[in-house]
């Protein structure tokens, strides 16, 4: 066993600290946060640096890398308390590189080329959270054209992006798994609506209710084969989970040095609080998790690339590190009390944006369920 | 052992809901917190109502009640998804009841029958949080007038109130028992200065820093004797504690309510979300919580009727509740899921304010302190 | 609200302190668990000292007295360390009192003025222990006798008590409410095979698997009517957990005491442990679980004596109070270290001892089920 | 990165598996655990099978494995239920072979020829557990004789050993850590008395307070260099937190594994219990945590065969893994039901051996003291 980053990956990493260094400061990131902004300048930055495409395939121009790579990096600008939308991007644009066609590609890399995303994701519904079979979108043929109608909801970025990978539903599907397709909508079309959300947290990744109504579309819109529309998204959920995972646990590592930091510093009774056991237990506790989340996140990346099934160990390693990293940020704001509850310190906005971790993604619930039954499955016959 | 209500309490808590519904809708406190404002509307029902003055003693034009009541009417209030600020007002009152001059008293008086509190309580300053003995706040006599300069941070309200409650240290002072004295402090005198502080949760009671430079006050602005201003505060901090608590039961009774309403209506997979036994294991955990909750409160509102020492149970009931109440709350947002992140849902309101509770009147740390030493000298001798 | 006891509960449970105080000492109860035999010592002089009948109705010769006081007797038993088997007598006795005949009734108080139990209760099978709709025991009529075939098992005290209670199936039975029997079978019947159980705890209270083969019985021997058995034990049930979570809040009670006197004895690091917050924090959570499980425990009974519904509560109150006591009693033993390992401490056997509650009297699990949807079912139409 | 064993390690451990089959049954160890014997048996299978050396220098007749392999070797054998003196004795040895003289190095490696361990380590006093420096202990030299006069307690297996390592402390050094000094005691000698412990587990090792009177030795009976018998130690508890960490690893695979096969076995309510939420969830959270204890495990093995500082993460690994091994066989206790509380599964052996480990070793506390601090000294001056 081995447990050393290779030296390609210390110094990627070692340049990232670098970029993060400048751009990504805490004034600008609580900007960001007080105005509902996507961190641009961030997104420039790595542009400029040649961030911005890394782990996509070089046919699209893009620095191909491996899983673990991809996942350090997304740690270590967590641990700068960079929120997620800024690392998501190489995932979901796997998805239109892979069963987009020529032009849907042209438009996902010209946007990926800045920093962007060209598309959100329309995929929740009202009645399908964690249930995705009961969608109720549809796409209708009439006169050689599609019509979608659909009610979507908590689409993040939905006003930002020009397009939405829309997933509708053939409700008369015999086979429930072959009933899904995938749809490339063009946000600028009328019947298009779309309704803000305001969260406590996530600001910088703004949330909308989205209605399409009468839709027109064409047969070239369809993205992949009909009715394939969720198993192709399927690969790419236990990849999320581990990204999830990843950018949790560099949430929980940026306010455990905080906490840290701070219980050396923060005199109280004539002493730094950090000498009085009940800090020193938080201190330990909190330590102990990042180390397994750490682990969890490694080894699951590991897993992916030696080809191993990640169906398990994708749902455990998201809901340990949402439960953990809300855990040990919430530790980290009781140790530095009331300031950590102003906005002043970045503890306040990470303690809100990581709670929302625990359902989206997949909730605590619905991991448990995944998991809980591979796991029981594997031990049938013994 | 009895566990019911009297009839005078049922009546009373009969006649405040009705006004509670009528005023402290969803819409109303959501608006309040998305303005951080006093929810002013509240304050007038209550003063139309007659419940302004409740547990003031006749003497002032208040309706005296028992302890139990006035937690009883927290607990009610705070079910609805009432603030804090609006049902402190007694018990801060009381110092100057107690402690006050004429004046002092006639102006707080003028404020309450409005339905507002006339000072701020100026107690933590920066090196001074959980360790109040580290005040640095002084009060120095100079040419027959008093000069006060402090810096006092944390001050709820220190804007909206005219005067303030301020606590200073005679840094010389052998006894450190008898070396805090409390000040009447006019806050549109020169040498006051107040900043906002921005806080994620609590809005409609907006916190300030403020800065006391050579403020000129008079020998008449002292309250009570000088050198017992520590003493005269500490009793009401074991009812506070005993008030946070009844306040955070309530707003944990209203979370679950929603939680369990929804639980039976939201359906997914088919069926009520509530027959998953994943949610009916946070169902029962919740309940139990708030079950204990509301029997340490009772209990120890007893125990003060009764006369027996609140020294213990106020740390216990305090720390108890204010985790407790926590946890119900989270547990509550995991089960509404995205929908209980957005502020269209006040479970997003009381997740953020609740959280405040855990350092604010005392320190979860401070808590077992306090609890621990003094549960363990009653063991000494066996 | 009033959380006081009587003053002829106060003085009923002083007696029973100083009858406690002579017999059940830690050498009479560890050589009892050494041994595993039954406290003889204990019944004995309960009846001397006229506890063994209380709670017993006055036309069989007992004591009558309100589910209060029974169940501070069973917690004033429980905090000297007596184990189970000693203070369940009257409710299970109760069962023959309401729906036995004549000559069972006469038995059962023979024994019962002796201070014991004159049946086993047989209902758990290996297919059927949480579920009882399970059971494969029955009785068959055959030529005017009736043959009871069944395999029983955890059944306590089977080999020492004369008659067991069993219970069979009518596995025809449309309706499977009314499909259960109860039985009274003389366990020197031929037909009847007891095996022993060997358990690491509840030693004094052995158990057995018990085997029926076509043991003949006559008419007389059905206890109540035909069918009912299951609906005559279910109200029982929900007092039996009020009865278990007593039990076990006794338990927790001398393990803190024990574990609070060592904390203050206990030197290192040249002071008493108790000085140390890591000690503080448990003696606290301790203390707090303590009181709530004496609140639920309390509240369940004036509830049961105000005629409200127990559904809930008696679910709510067994799931919290033993998992409550099995935290008390191991941090107690965390708190005593390797002495409490040992068996020259009374912690070792607590702790081996309430392990067993968690299943016994209905599962946690079983607990969640009851209540979670009684809970929900309330918040239906809201 | 790489979480992958060796091919070695692998041939290694799936022989060593083929013995454990063969000689740690079942009913062997039960049968051991019975008779608070030492599993003779699987000593001899394993001094055949060339096991017993492992560890152990060339030099000394040993077969020498990095620290990695002796901890799979550790959790292999655990995980068929395997309590912990058989497997803790390279290590103990390594002590002797350090420090000890010629003939001291012959008679332990004779005993560990024939998979015994010579030697008992008399460390713990009734004064000084957690706190080493309370040590009582003494060796006084007189007329070219030492005599040593000690009461040791919680000493394992000292009937059973012909020696103990006696730690004795100079009470008057000036430098408490240059004051301890390792004593090789004949426990044939007059002076020496022996008494037993009796525990609730860890029967196979049976523990037993020392008194030693006066006992006679000469100055070669000295283990290393007088005063530095603690610093000798010292560098081995790290090793040692490990290899329990190791230990109680494989105890919570076997618990897990059989709670796992039960889940899916046992039948209620006409599905298996592992169709249930509350049984999934319980096996996700085992599941994980032995996960996590794993990745600690290995990684703290790399850091030693890389030469890192293991003072922090050996006691966090300790500490994290006798806890999570607690409540990992405690939950498969839970899912097992009566069946796991009875002696016929060794879930009830398992649950009580490793209570042990949360003090043994080191208790919780006192890891977190070292790591709290450790850790927090590392954020001093960022």
């Amino acid at each position: 066993m081995d447990f050393r980053l290779t030296e390609e990956q210390e110094l990627l990493l070692e340049g990232l600290r670098e970029v993060l260094k400048e751009v990504a400061t805490n004034e600008y990131l609580k900007e960001c946060d007080d105005n509902h902004a996507f961190p641009q300048k961030i997104a420039e930055a790595f542009v400029e640096h040649g961030f911005a495409l890394l782990g996509i395939p070089e046919e699209y121009g893009g620095t191909p890398c491996d899983i673990t790579t991809q996942m350090l990096v997304t740690e270590e600008m967590s641990k700068f308390g960079v929120p997620f939308p800024c690392f998501s991007n190489s995932l979901l644009i796997d998805d239109i590189l892979h069963f987009g066609n020529e032009q849907q590609k042209a438009i996902t890399m010209e946007y990926a080329k800045k920093g962007l995303c060209a598309f959100s994701l329309g995929i929740t519904e009202p009645g399908a959270g964690s249930d995705d079979s009961a969608m109720m979108a549809t796409a209708t043929r009439r006169n050689g054209k599609i019509y979608i109608n659909a009610h979507k909801t908590f689409i993040t970025e939905a006003k930002q992006r020009p397009y939405m990978l829309c997933l509708t539903r053939d409700l008369n599907a015999s086979n429930p798994h072959k009933a899904i397709s995938m749809w490339w909508v063009d946000m600028s079309k009328p019947g298009v609506k779309v309704m803000p959300w305001e969260k406590i947290g996530g600001n910088t990744a703004p949330t909308y209710e989205v209605y399409l109504e009468d839709v027109e579309l064409e047969e070239e819109d369809l993205v992949g084969v009909e009715g394939e529309g969720f198993m192709n998204l399927m690969g790419n959920f236990e990849v999320e989970r581990i990204q999830i995972a990843a950018g949790v646990l560099g949430w929980a590592e940026a306010a455990f040095e905080d906490a840290a930091v701070y219980a050396n510093q923060r005199v109280q009774f004539g002493k730094p609080i950090g000498s009085f056991q009940l800090i020193q237990e938080k201190i330990v506790e909190m330590a102990i998790k990042i180390e397994n989340m750490r682990n969890l996140v490694y080894k699951a990346c590991w897993e992916r690339e030696n080809g191993m099934p990640l169906q398990i160990s994708s749902a455990t390693t998201k809901y340990y590190c949402v439960r953990a990293a809300n855990q040990v940020i919430d530790d980290a704001m009781q140790i530095m009390g009331g300031i950590g509850y102003t906005k002043d310190h970045r503890i306040s906005r990470l303690w809100r944006d990581v709670r929302n971790t625990r359902f989206g993604g997949g909730t605590d619930e619905i991991m448990i369920h995944i998991a809980g039954r591979a796991i029981l499955k594997k031990y049938r016959n013994k």
